[in-house]
Order: C-alpha cells, then structure tokens, then sequence
C-alpha cells in the first residue's frame, strides 16, 4: 500500500489565483480529502486576504502562507508538478494524465528519505500558468477532459481542477506500490536545484552562449533544463563543482 | 476498454439544489468532461431558471430539464446511483466508494442491451438526498474524504463532488473492462420497477402488512425493497403477475 501519510507531504500552490471564492473553494477541497498545506503566490496580497477573512474560512486557509514567488514556494520542495489545460499553449514539458502524475507523485514521496514536499501548481483561472512559472515545474499534468470545438471553457473551474487532483491522490495513495518505486537515490531539493540552475545561468551569461543564443537561454529555459535533469541530493555539490570551476577558468580568460 | 460512447448514457440529476451558481457549476463540470444529460428535480422552478438565465449558461445547462419528482426524473433509467456523504444518516442501502460504484455503473451499461440510461443522483447542498430520494437508488456511493472531528463540511461542495464523479467515470471508461461484466440479463427500467414497487405497496395496504408493521411499510421502504431486487427486465411481468394475482385472491376473502 502507498502510505497515506505521504498524502501530509503535499503542497497546494495556487499561482495568482484573483478571485477570494476560489481560493476558499480549493481550502475547502483540501480539507474534505485531508490535505493541509495550501500556499498562495500572488503580486497583490487582496484576494488572498479576502479569502482568509471570509466566514466560513477553514483552518486550511487559516494556516496557508503566501509567498512572492514560485521560487520561494517551492523551496522546500523536491518535486514540483504545474497543471494545465491541454492546448493552453505549447509545451515544452512532458506531460501526463492527471492518473499517471499521481503516482509519480506517491512514488517520489514513498522514495523520498529526505522527508522533503511534492508541490502541485495550479495557476491563475484565466491564463494557466505562465512560462516563468512553468519552469519550476519537473513535469505538467492534465485532467483528461472532453475535447469541444468551442473551446468555450479552456481550463476547468479552479476548485473542481484541485478536488478533482487530491481525489486521485488519496485513490491511488490507497493502490498497491510497486516495490521498484522505492528503489533509487534521494532527488535534491528545489531550493539546491535553484541554486545550480542561477550558477549555471551566470556561467551561459559570462561564457557567451545567451549573446550567442538569445532564443532559448532566458533565465527560465536554463531553470526548466535544470530542473528536468531530475538531480539527485549528491548531484547537486558535483554540478555545483563543474559549474563554479568552469567560471573560474572562463574568470582567468579575460 | 470501456466503450467511452456509455458515458453518453450517464444522466446527472440534481434533487432540491438551491443554489442556481451551484447548478451552473455542475453544468460546467459535465461540459468538462463530456457529459451532457442534467435533470433538475425541484418543487421551487426559481434556482433552475436563475441558473439558466445566467451569462456563462453552457449548451449543457440549455438542455437539461426540470422534473418535479425523483421517479419521474429516473423513468427512463434503468440504474440510480445515489451519492451520499459519509455519517449524513444511518444508511438503509449498501455503500460503494466510488471507484467501485462507477466500475459498475460503467459494466451496468456494458452489458445493457436495451440502450437504458444511468442516474447519478446529488441532493441538496445543506442536506444530501432524503430517505424518499434515496429510496429510489438502488446502490449509494460516497467519495472517499479525510474524516474531521469538527464535521464542519458533512458534504462537499456540490460542483466538486459532480467533479469528482464524472473524472471517475472518464478514467474508469478507459480502464479494461472484465468480459465477465457483459454477460448477465437486461436490467428492468425504472418506470416499471416503480410499477412494481406501487403494486406491491397496495399489495400490503389491502394484505394488512402496513397495519401491522407501520415502522416499515411506507412507500419508500417497499419501493427501497424492490429496487433493491435488481429486476431483471423478464422478472418484471413475472412479479406483476404475482401481485396481481395475490392482490385478486385478497379482493375475495372480503
């Protein structure tokens, strides 16, 4: 059996949500399926307040924290999966259905010995999210819908998307593990992988690859590169070796 | 695989919904994934209209229809699958979670030949389905949530839980199907199993059974009895012959 106690070490993030409603719909989710983190990155705190002071606020989004950045809410995380809609742009992830994702998520945690977070994103209701955002993600998921020619609702209503995501988590945390799942090394945390992902982003900068490559070698298309190599805890210090010994000989060129 | 063209067949009714943004939410839940048949019983018309009247009204809120009972909302359905949270009363039906339930209302509709439909029946937001609605389920299914010991949310919220079901129904259609599931009779459909149900309640009227055992013997206990048989499409005249012909042999002691 999946340990449901993994299930405590996820994080709902909700990336520039506007609307305080929906906000307290997705708390409401989490605490019908006994979630408890939810975590709130927006520019402008109002909706966010809003949602906490709504009456029937629950103890979810009592204890939710806001953060500025994905960067930042993340952090602690090992694992971070962006949601979206499929067809809201093109995408330069991997992507799985919402039941494949889950597992992945549960096995990562089952395997996970560093007791670190999975973090799930969900952007805001009318753009998904953005690029940026996108390259913290490891992987994307999509919940299979119904494909409309209209494309009148491009994106399903925040709530049900997040009710509809911890439903499959807490069934497929009641699914047998595949022992091979439990196999393999500790991934690094966000927080280190961030680290390697801005070092190896000054090193393209003063190495001369983005003046030469300016297309692809924004900060996020380095970040998105980085975090999909899947770095292991003992990866890290070894590509944080290669990176500063490779600025240091580009330093003695010049 | 599941047959996807089943889901087709899945009817989506809600009992007493009060709250007209709720029932637009399940309108665009159903839209989300596919489903297109909503039915609305409700004595008051205004929640209905006031949904319906919305700007975002989608095709599927358009079409669905209003009823003004439960039986003449599943007449034409030859499965009703009640939903329930968890502790709402002391349940008189056997209870599914729901992987379980839409495994069988998806082999339901596998091995159906007579093109019947399935109920998935949601009762009001404040107070779930009433015994008489529940009556008429034949099986009750119930979301799989975290238990809270303040009980602050007894339910769901009722777009999320419509969410849930149908996400359930997709992932499940495109899941193996056992062919063990095909074989079996035609399931009886509902207009006649209420025949039924009613002809044995004034079986039991003119019998003295109610007179006796009043605790029960209201319709919705013989109606929940009879459901519950899981007729068959041939045992239905059989068992019309039956009570008509004890009701006939009765007629005559007096």
């Amino acid at each position: 059996m999946f340990n449901e106690k993994f299930l405590d070490r996820v994080v709902v993030v909700l990336v520039r949500a506007r609307n305080p409603s929906n906000i307290g719909a997705v708390a409401r989710a989490m605490h019908d399926f006994g979630f408890r983190h939810l975590r709130v990155v927006n520019e402008f705190v109002v909706p966010f307040e809003a949602a906490k002071s709504a009456v029937d606020a629950s103890a979810v989004l009592a204890a939710a924290q806001s953060y500025d950045n994905v960067a930042a809410a993340v952090a602690d995380c090992t694992l971070v999966v962006g949601t979206t809609a499929v067809g809201e742009r093109v995408l330069q992830h991997p992507l799985q259905a919402l039941p494949e994702a889950a597992a992945g998520m549960l096995g990562h945690l089952a395997r996970e010995t560093e007791k670190g977070l999975v973090a799930l994103l969900f952007g805001s209701e009318k753009t998904g999210l953005s690029n940026e955002e996108l390259s913290h993600c490891g992987s994307l998921l999509t919940i299979p819908m119904e494909e409309h020619e209209e494309l009148r609702h491009p994106s399903m209503n925040l709530g049900q998307a997040v009710a509809v995501c911890l439903y499959e988590l807490v069934r497929t945390a009641g699914l047998e593990l595949d022992p091979a799942l439990l196999r393999g090394p500790s991934p690094a945390g966000m927080a280190e992988v961030e680290r390697v992902a801005l070092l190896l982003n000054d090193l393209l900068e003063k190495g001369g690859y983005k003046r030469h490559h300016p297309a692809n070698s924004e900060v996020e298309d380095i970040r998105r590169l980085v975090v999909r190599m899947g770095l292991t805890a003992t990866d890290v210090p070894v590509w944080m070796g290669i990176v500063r010994q490779l600025l240091w000989s580009i330093s003695q060129t010049k």
